[in-house]
């Protein structure tokens, strides 16, 4: 899988890639993370990328000829996805990063400053996305959740120690409690139920949990749960 | 205001503060991002901080002792909050961030792998928060969001050129569109009302903007400003 990075930051991209399991996955050619700098496509003379707002306005927007001509630089490959992060875009979700993890090639544009020229929406007509509703000062830590989100559910890129498995939201809920040694600590006890060995009994114990976990930290969540999907779970 | 961080990959922490906007708010001392590295703490022989999970499965689980022990070497201001990153959490927002903003030290525990020892979270009992309803391989990139999301809004951080003013979210609402210059690009105008200088009309203008763009973007956002803030804007 291919990211392409459209940013005027670059180096916020590639260090991250420098380390840990993002590190392992570039090394091993599972992903290759590329950028694209706008600064390198404008033909201002003073080689500016943006400029202040039509009808006034605290902040400085992007224009669109760096932009458009950085995008439009970028050879695409058949199975191609542009996305645009934004604060207005469609939530991005676990079942989103599934959807994508599909593409062999995702190009992401990274905005800065109050944002992006309408015209380059316009004309690029990426698929919006946002990573939560707040706003970040650019676009490379959301390009860098989503990269990282899609990455891990390639396989190759968590080693055998790590798992995608039983995450939560992979089935609408949350993951259960988990627990390690030792089995006392500062008087907390491993529940019984895990040190006994019996499957089947541990398994109804974390689907319990998962239940009771969703009801109280996201009721949203478990609505949607009982009501569209498992209706004989309640 | 004070981050300080506990996990166990400090580098993804360290080079993202290394450059930009947060470089900039680093070093002028308006913010203070510290890492904390639990493997620094472990009592174990082989230096080991994680171990497989009670009851079987996939995936390696923090251990409660190296975690809990770095945390307690953390010194609590007056003013502290502790944030446990976790698809579990309570979905962060530019209103949860607003509320964090006034806190002076703000300490936030990264898990990793499968995640945390159910009894890290029993004891130092965190505010546990999400960033959004997808899995990452560490709770690093959360984290960074949250000191991006929160440091934007101290002064000072944003320069005279950028503004957290007329963000999306701030009334509930996303952003109008943002032009700049040229007037023309590729055939495509600059709305012809943001050229006339009328301040009452560009107003106007922007917010039927914001109104319909949200209505077409996030009904959700929509549907909650309408009914609950802003009955009579329909």
């Amino acid at each position: 899988m291919r990211f392409e990075v459209v940013t005027l930051f670059p180096e916020l991209i590639a260090s991250h890639m420098s380390f840990s399991i993002m590190k392992r996955a570039n090394d091993s050619g599972i992903i290759d993370v590329i950028t694209h700098n706008p600064r390198n496509y404008t033909l201002d003379k003073h080689k500016k990328v943006d400029d202040t707002p039509y009808g006034g306005g605290a902040g400085m927007v992007l224009m669109p000829q760096p932009y458009v001509d950085c995008y439009n630089s970028i050879l695409k490959t058949k199975n191609s996805i542009t996305l645009m992060m934004t604060p207005q875009g469609e939530p991005f979700s676990d079942k989103l990063s599934d959807e994508l993890s599909s593409y062999q090639q995702i190009i992401i544009l990274c905005g800065h400053y109050e944002g992006f020229d309408e015209r380059i929406r316009d004309i690029i007509k990426p698929r919006e996305i946002s990573i939560g509703d707040y706003v970040l000062t650019g676009g490379e830590l959301p390009a860098l959740c989503i990269i990282d989100s899609i990455s891990r559910k390639i396989e190759g890129t968590l080693g055998k120690i790590e798992s995608a498995h039983d995450d939560s939201f992979t089935e609408g809920l949350l993951e259960y409690p988990q627990y390690t040694k030792p089995r006392i600590y500062q008087g907390l006890k491993v529940p019984e139920v895990l040190l006994n060995g019996n499957h089947k009994m541990i398994e109804e114990f974390r689907f319990q949990q998962k239940l009771l976990r969703t009801k109280n930290k996201r009721p949203d969540l478990y609505e949607k749960y009982i009501n569209k999907d498992n209706p004989s779970a309640t």
